[in-house]
């Protein structure tokens, strides 16, 4: 057996050990009872080790550098380099790093699950300043393994592999140049209006049924996928068995909605990648800012469509006890409303961006060594003040201490956001040239001419491209933010 | 490390894989899509594959021996026993015929499902055939690493270890010299009266909230466990997460609620195994026949006493919608009725024994090669005409076609139903001695005591005694019929 047909085999075995870990991830939030975490904690680090100890066999090392002498058919090249890339990823970090880190990792995200609440900042610096050393001892090590121009490049590689700070920092030099102006245009239009309110009740059950029907009109196919609840929306699964989750506000069905429009997205992604792949690394999705281009092209411009709003409302009129019915034009005036606020999980489409920034500005210098811990909060005031008109002085918990991707070590992941709101425009400008409007083949109640064109090419191609010869090949240009901020001018009318 | 001690690292190591290995079993049959399938059983195969490659490691014969020289403690003793057993049932099964075997069961369970109701006896044995042959090699071969008294014998210990098939001979001939005039007894008291037709709607929450109350006040404790639906009531999970599935039929209550009763008997053992050694084999359930006793215990000795019929029907009544209101007696009288029937899964307690006699009659003869694939459907007939006097002829579907152990290869799992009705009745009389009437407790409305004396003298034991020591020092004597027989009498009004 060559080489490469033994590494093939390695990775699949190992994806099956994933494939489990998988399940005992999303069980875990979704299904299990509580008096089963401590022994699932056992389990999943049991797998986690399982999963690491393959991927570090030194065999591999040999077997890599003999398949690199094979002769391989260019998709197989892509194959062996992204199987290289993993290994990598496994095997440039001392073992002791990994378990340093997922020591001070935990201890900081149980400090900060209470530390939060209480605003406590002091407090939780305590368990944060040890995570981020060891963060930037990682980037070090990555840097100087995988050849990056800085440290911060190479935490950005675990996420948004292919795309540069450098190429991240242009597209957000753009965005902040032009979105608080655009911004503060929205912001005055809406001035004497009122975001509409959608009050009734809405039943558990009731929003199930919207939510089915709005997934199966994306395409979202029941017999390979599921919706369940969980306290945090997330979307996961293995081929062929596709799971998605939202959760439930019975005073109103709008943020459950489109968590599952969004969640439907990524499945549809997943659900498109190719078969004769599974269970390779070339057979995953590219990146986390490839993935949320396609969570959000189903969100933003799917479902803040007017055509889009129309189908829902026809819904939900029928299904909830209404005071009086919904327009599809209120619909989609309280989904593309502009407020700045604190909180980034719930901020519009303009306001995102720059809740991203701040945090790709902060952690970049946190990681590169230009920013200390200790600077943190008085550098998110200003950046808060100079971007949204807010100020967060001495509030920690809505502010820097809002999100868990810090205590747990998640520095690189911010930005995936953003490149994907700015990919996701930039898909709709190449799809609509080819297709037409979105807004009229939804109008048409087929929406199957998209996921085509969305799976011919983004999904098909998996990893086989590089992210930007991805998003070139598909859109005829490197990732740039003109398509999203041309979108905002005609979407708010500026 | 001592060589024990090493032992019990490999073990617990492999308990996780296994809690992984019970989860994606759970949700396959429970959450899974249908197109999730295919992936699942690689994840499956792949997983199993390391649990037995890991338990076949050939340091373990070594640690094994030099354990044996160590001194332990008594409780350590009987860990290291039970290891010793998990270890030679994974080992002395050559590999290629583990793997003929897992073909031809997958094959002939395929057959099955088709041929079964196609009544097609001739096509079955074309794939039922070999199955057999392989398993009376597996006995074999067993028999001489576990020096059995005979072939059977060794496939009896795969599910009921520590019970010979001369124990298991000598209950049932007591049974089967009794039943059948017990039986006619019965039937001819119930000459004239009707089976009670239970009829209503039953709508699935409704049966759910029924199932939630009775679990409850049996002790079920939901934040350690979950109740799910699936084609067939069963019971799993992993330590703090136990999991019982039932299913519902809308037009009648009465089977899901004590397929629901019964697995919350297998439910309510395993959380009450000892902490202290999950993970570990002596830390498992003693044996199928115990295990099913306690199901039964739960079904049989709880669920059919007055009281609890009683308590069920005073919520079924507030519950559902029926034409008149239940009586105690009346769910009584149709869980206690007695009626011989082709199927053994829908037989009555005092008929269910009598159609696991005959497959024990069988596989013996099967497996100890006194007997053909051929001779089934006539020595089938003659003791369905001579037990409960119905035939079967060319009545395969209903007659030895109706199982699926034999097509998944499992000869020597049947006993364990009326090895575990047996024991039940047992336990119930030693319990009573201690206690009082079950039924009185019952009526208490808290069975804490019922509970707390199943969880001293069985739960709490797992596997540190022998199965026959443990019936034994539960109850005062081995395993025997006198209970389970003078209980019908007294139940039967005999």
């Amino acid at each position: 057996m060559s080489a490469y047909s033994q590494l093939t085999s390695i990775f699949k075995r190992v994806s099956y050990y994933q494939h489990a870990l998988t399940l005992l991830h999303w069980d875990q939030e979704v299904k299990m009872p509580a008096c089963g975490a401590g022994e699932r904690g056992k389990a999943i680090a049991e797998l986690s080790a399982l999963v690491h100890q393959n991927l570090c066999d030194p065999q591999l090392e040999t077997l890599l550098a003999d398949a690199l002498q094979e002769p391989l058919r260019s998709e197989e090249s892509a194959s062996l380099r992204e199987i290289k890339r993993v290994w990598q990823d496994n095997n440039l970090m001392p073992e002791n790093l990994v378990r340093e880190q997922a020591i001070a990792h935990s201890r900081c995200q149980q400090a900060w699950n209470t530390l939060r609440h209480e605003n406590d900042w002091n407090g939780f610096c305590e368990s944060f300043e040890p995570v981020v050393e060891l963060a930037r001892e990682q980037a070090k090590i990555r840097q100087q393994a995988l050849d990056t121009a800085t440290p911060y490049d190479a935490m950005l590689s675990l996420y948004s592999q292919g795309d540069s700070a450098e190429l991240v920092d242009r597209v957000f030099t753009q965005l902040k140049s032009e979105l608080p102006g655009m911004i503060a245009a929205i912001c005055d239009k809406q001035r004497g209006l009122q975001k509409p309110q959608i009050s009734g009740e809405f039943t558990l059950e009731q929003q199930r049924e919207l939510s089915h029907k709005v997934m199966a009109f994306l395409g979202f196919d029941f017999n390979a996928g599921r919706l369940d609840v969980s306290a945090h929306p997330f979307s996961t699964g293995n081929p062929g068995d596709q799971r998605i989750t939202t959760r439930y506000n019975t005073e109103e069905f709008i943020e459950a909605l489109y968590a599952t429009v969004h969640e439907t997205g990524h499945s549809r992604y997943e659900a498109g990648l190719p078969v004769e792949w599974r269970g390779l690394p070339v057979g995953q999705a590219r990146n986390m800012g490839v993935h949320e281009s396609q969570s959000l092209f189903y969100e933003k411009h799917i479902g803040n469509s007017p055509a889009f709003c129309d189908f829902v409302v026809s819904h939900a009129n029928q299904l909830f006890k209404l005071g009086t019915p919904l327009s599809g034009g209120d619909l989609r005036r309280a989904v593309t409303w502009v407020e700045p606020g604190y909180i980034r999980v719930i901020a519009d489409e303009l306001t995102y961006p720059l809740h991203v920034i701040l945090r790709f500005e902060i952690e970049k210098g946190l990681i590169n060594g230009e920013m200390d811990v200790a600077d943190i909060p008085s550098a998110w005031n200003e950046k808060m003040q100079c971007y949204l008109g807010l100020s967060t002085e001495n509030n920690y918990k809505n502010g820097c201490m809002q999100d868990v991707h810090w205590p747990s070590g998640a520095f690189g992941y911010f930005p995936s956001y953003t490149l994907g709101a700015v990919n996701a425009a930039q898909v709709r400008v190449a799809l609509e040239a080819q297709l037409g409007s979105i807004n009229s083949i939804v109008e048409s109640g087929d929406i199957t001419p998209i996921a085509t064109w969305l799976n011919d090419n983004i999904w098909q191609h998996a990893c086989f491209l590089e992210s930007q010869e991805l998003i070139e090949k598909a859109t005829g240009k490197p990732t740039s933010a003109d398509s999203l901020l041309s979108h905002f001018k005609v979407q708010y009318g500026l």
